[in-house]
């Protein structure tokens, strides 16, 4: 079986370059004789490993110093408690914009630790309120927004301002998608299971000055001061996902780090979206202006004919296309990992398949 | 180069078996064109892959009906604190036995959560107190142990008797080593870097009747209930860990079950304590009685001899021996993926190093 354009929402699609050094490294990695998964996180390989990943990551993302770079279990949905239980400090209450399915989790586990403030929320989950209508509260320990909610298919393209109250961001799904200014932000999270490498890991990158005041009720490996200090490894970290990662990082820059990536980016969201707007066939629920160019929900005509155009696309060798089941339709997930190739098989798929059902 | 052995105490060395199965498959899984760490954690194949982990696991250990499995990410050391949020329910109090570092940290972590009861602590962790020493609380919501204190290399030979109270076990260096009565359980747990597979998840085997009640500060991925409600998929789990488990599990189903490991551990163990007791040079600081068959913890006789004895010893590929810097001193971890094999050439080399040093 050759290898199939897989448009999961993550786990995800992994550059096959990744996986094929991975593979080549399985059992020994560089002449130790040993597996990355066998290594020590205190001896010399792993460190090495680890902290080329961090300096990798700091160099696509232009993290400045005075952010500390944490490599986490738990996924983002243990960063759902333990943003609140590290950064409210004095504060009682945090500031949420609500924009779909993440941002509903992300809200009900704060809800355990502070008052919630629920900031801005749409009546359908297929737009962002305008800030004008924001009520921003100028006490809030910080303001949350996910960046792009990966069920809704719906991403932010303005920074919101929030004068000095810290912004906040679950970046799960397009981290590392296009250049950010990271200085905006007070703490930026993602998990690495869709745009960056295998489940099993968080991302936290947290200005310095908002750490060191956990609550003290906070489990010791989500006390984000006492990761710091140990440079994550307060206990075992998760250390063949951070090695993927690492490799991960490695494709990015070689592709000519995040400006080049962004392009590719664009090109591939683009295209797909203007085949979906040419068609009468296809839809997609979600404001033009808001689009994600990172997951992409479409419907067909009837949700009878999903059944065909799933076992379809299958047969041409692309899958996991259905749609999150609070959703429904189609979604296609195209990560940075996903080829400009793949974007192109599903936009001709679609184009035969509308053709024969339309 | 060759693979060398390797004494790691965790992460640790893996079968080459099972590498090697990870790594034939690692770019395309049994033919559906996708790597195991690129699978949606709700699709049919992924669901069959962490399906048939459980039920491996649940045979191997005979795990009763009435336990549910939990595979969460955090390591063990999430579980310090997971376990008092989780069990306490209406009791203010747990009782702890402190036989080492493990213990210690997850003591201090319970302390967030209740009282805790250290019923029993040696004055040095080379030993574990006589129950008869024991200060129980009938009251406590459950009595904590740490089976086998991995740094020390000190291990409970006997289940203490503990009536109605739980009895909470950290397994994390010694499951799988030998069959145990999961029924004389409220809970087992245990990071799966160590007797498993990769680092990144802990394996949580609780009585149901024990859960349903954690405090409303939990973190939703630490909920004990909501975990066993997804089948430990609230969030994205550790796929890739949890598939590596799952490789671990039909490994030693292949050697025969626990019954057959045991055997050969108890062989592996017996053998390297009879080279450290029958010779002057080498000494190990635990009682007799309480040696680790996992962990051996060994000295030279004086410490200029270290640098020498790791030098020599990782020329003959034999690497990672160093003892945990607050012991000094040696430390070989013989875990069921150390081959026999391995344990015969660390005696060899140690008789050559002591008649070329003695």
């Amino acid at each position: 079986m050759s290898r199939v354009f897989n448009f999961s929402a993550g786990p995800a699609t992994l550059a096959e370059d990744v996986l094929k050094q991975a593979q080549e490294e399985m059992v020994d990695w560089n002449g130790t004789g040993m597996s990355v998964m066998e290594m020590s996180h205190r001896g010399k390989d792993y460190v090495s490993i680890a902290e080329e990943a961090e300096a990798d990551l700091r160099e696509l993302m232009n993290i400045p110093a005075n952010y500390k770079v944490l490599f986490l279990q738990g996924g983002a949905s243990a960063q759902f408690a333990a943003i609140p239980m590290n950064i409210l400090g004095d504060k009682k209450t945090a500031d949420y914009v609500c924009t779909g399915s993440w941002s509903k989790k992300a809200i009900a586990d704060a809800k355990k630790y502070c008052e919630v403030n629920v900031v801005a929320q749409p009546d359908a989950f297929n737009t962002i309120p305008d800030q004008s209508e924001w009520k921003l509260n100028p006490d809030a320990a910080y303001l949350h927004i996910c960046s792009n909610e990966t069920i809704e298919g719906v991403e932010f393209k303005d920074l919101p301002e929030c004068g000095d109250v810290p912004l906040v961001a679950d970046m799960s799904s397009n981290i590392l998608s296009r250049p950010i200014d990271v200085t905006k932000y007070g703490l930026i999270y993602a998990g690495t299971q869709k745009n960056i490498g295998p489940a099993g890991m968080a991302i936290v990158i947290v200005r310095e000055d908002l750490i060191g005041n956990a609550m003290p009720i906070t489990p010791s490996v989500l006390d984000y001061q006492k990761q710091a200090d140990a440079d994550s490894m307060l206990n075992t970290p998760p250390t063949y996902t951070w090695y993927m990662a690492g490799l991960a990082f490695k494709n990015l820059k070689k592709m000519g780090g995040l400006e080049a990536v962004a392009k590719i980016n664009d090109r591939k969201a683009a295209k797909l979206y203007a085949c979906i707007d040419a068609s009468d066939f296809y839809a997609t629920p979600v404001e033009a202006k808001y689009r994600s160019v990172m997951n992409v929900p479409f419907t067909l005509p009837s949700a009878d004919l999903d059944a065909a155009f799933l076992d379809g696309a299958k047969k041409a060798g692309l899958v996991t296309l259905k749609g999150h089941r609070s959703v429904g339709g189609m979604r296609a997930s195209i990560y940075n990992a996903m080829p400009e190739e793949g974007v192109d098989a599903l936009i001709a798929y679609m184009q035969e398949f509308e053709k024969a059902n339309a």
